[in-house]
């Protein structure tokens, strides 16, 4: 299989070093060889039809800031479109605006018959049925487990271990930094600036916080979910969100009394689509702590299946992408026809 | 997909009324039939080539406690070799001294050609490299994913949807009454036996409790993951096994005074395979509640990834057989070559 990789940030680069990683595994149980035979960022591309090695490719990003030696030039669409490969890999930033330039990316490669693992949520959480539909019209596929919750496997688990089951509804931490906050708020009585303050201080909050406090980043993996696994039809924008900002010490510790913990939830079921703090009972599955993310099924046959993992990190999304080139090699789709 | 089940207790119940449920869903997503056309329990038989009804042999089974008109006679083995079928679902209970009669009923449905999906721990337990062997041998498939945590999708997660990790160790907890009686100890300050005579009058526990209580069946489920996760060769009698039966309330009161709970954890890792009652801190995903199972695997890219279900149930127990015969059916491998 030859892929491009589309954006070279850190989920980028974690996946050129997964693929240089696993070149055994790619042969002893597939059969396959995965290439890389083209890499841009926002500013450089580099492209060889025999393959790059994925550790100079990101020695030089660390060195130059520029994963190419030569510059792009707007030539993206061009070059996804011309170049002979069979899979891009898109890993460019979420833009919750109009999802650009992934969403251009994906579009333009799905049209030019390549298939598409992507862990940029903003193209799926703004143009999910457009997108689908393209790959569906142009026989190939589009496939984003990164897309939502990092390591957890929650899409290829609902989509392919529990095809026999009716899902009614999901519940879920979809942010590890909203969950830390309201942790800490609770273990150490903290305010919420205070526990927001040491979040950033220890990198697990961005400096401008906003996307995940809001709940913004929950909306959009949710909007993926419920297009995914419950077949809707809407966009972030549909979802109603409600963030932790107004969370006070004193609602946590009313809660605690209560043998209860807060929790950022996200909700699909058949009334709603929505993000908003929620007591749950000490013990309950979603009372889990740390800056996990995770996710509750409730189906008709098997129950309420449970799955969390790490949400977020340069490794751990590159695990799903991983996990979706391998669902495209087991199904012989590796390859263009 | 001809099928015969074997076994028509709960668990065989539960499968003969899914598969009736799901006709639907064998027509439209995999464009096949899947026909029960045989069943037996210990003392009876049925079988008709064209098709038994589920609901049927459910109600037969009800009123006479049988699910065939004609006696077993021994047959079984006879049965299983001669009768055109394609895979045996074999749902007898579990038997850990022996493994008896599941071992030879699945010994014989491979050696015949037929794939077997189990929801018996026992054979595997205790034979799990014969049996794999003997599947391989005859180009057939072995599936046992109800034999583990019920609904809980542990063995497919680590072998399909994991498969580009490297699984360093395991921990769960694979029994739901050791985890409700410890609950209860912690929430009311219950002593062991007390909390023990609750979950036998809300039916939760057995009469005789010994193979929850002790982790035999810890154990079991600890072997088959063992060999199948992490490809050891084990039988349950190499786990080392310590129950719930010593643990004091005063144990459980101090771990919570140190905001830790106390659970039976069954951990796979370099140096051992074991059943024992740990502590684990409060919102640690193994701090769950209820009779839940929950595993817990730590890899190399994705970290810890951690799934939870109900672990027993008729429906749920079905569910997970369901799932191994849509695996079946999605490889091809629904009807004998």
């Amino acid at each position: 299989m030859k892929v491009v990789i589309a954006g070279f940030g850190t989920v980028g680069q974690g996946v050129a070093e997964v693929i240089g990683m696993r070149r055994e595994l790619f042969q002893k149980g597939f059969r396959q060889k995965v290439t890389i035979v083209g890499a841009f960022d926002s500013s450089s591309l580099v492209k060889n039809p025999r393959g790059l090695d994925p550790e100079v490719l990101v020695a030089r990003k660390a060195g130059t800031g520029r994963v190419g030696k030569r510059p792009l030039d707007g030539g993206a669409e061009e070059f996804i479109e011309e170049y002979d490969f069979d899979t891009l890999i898109e890993t460019t930033p979420t833009n919750i605006v109009d999802a650009e330039p992934g969403l251009t990316y994906i579009r333009t490669a799905l049209n030019a018959g390549k298939n598409v693992v992507t862990s940029n949520k903003g193209p799926l959480a703004l143009k999910f049925r457009e997108l689908t539909s393209t790959a569906a019209k142009n026989k190939v596929q589009l496939r984003y487990e990164a897309s939502v919750g990092g390591a957890m496997p929650v899409i290829n688990l609902s989509r392919e271990l529990l095809r026999g089951e009716q899902i009614y509804s999901l519940r879920g931490i979809l942010n590890g930094t909203c969950n830390f906050i309201l942790n800490r708020m609770k273990d150490e009585g903290l305010p919420f600036e205070q526990a927001l303050r040491e979040a950033q201080e220890m990198g697990i909050a961005e400096r401008d916080p906003t996307y995940d406090i809001d709940g913004v980043d929950s909306a959009c993996k949710l909007a993926i979910l419920a297009n995914a696994i419950f077949g809707r039809d809407v966009t972030y924008n549909d979802v109603m969100r409600t963030g932790i900002r107004s969370i006070t010490e004193d609602a946590i510790s009313l809660a605690s009394e209560q043998h209860m913990v807060v929790r950022l939830i996200g909700e699909i079921n058949d009334k709603r689509v929505e993000v908003s703090p929620r007591m749950v009972p000490v013990g309950h599955p979603l009372a889990i702590g740390g800056t996990l993310n995770i996710v509750q099924l409730i189906t008709d046959l098997a129950g309420d299946i449970t799955v969390a993992g790490r949400g977020a990190g340069r490794k751990e999304t590159a695990s799903a992408v991983l996990s979706d080139l391998l669902a495209l090699m087991n199904e012989g789709r590796g390859k263009r026809r």
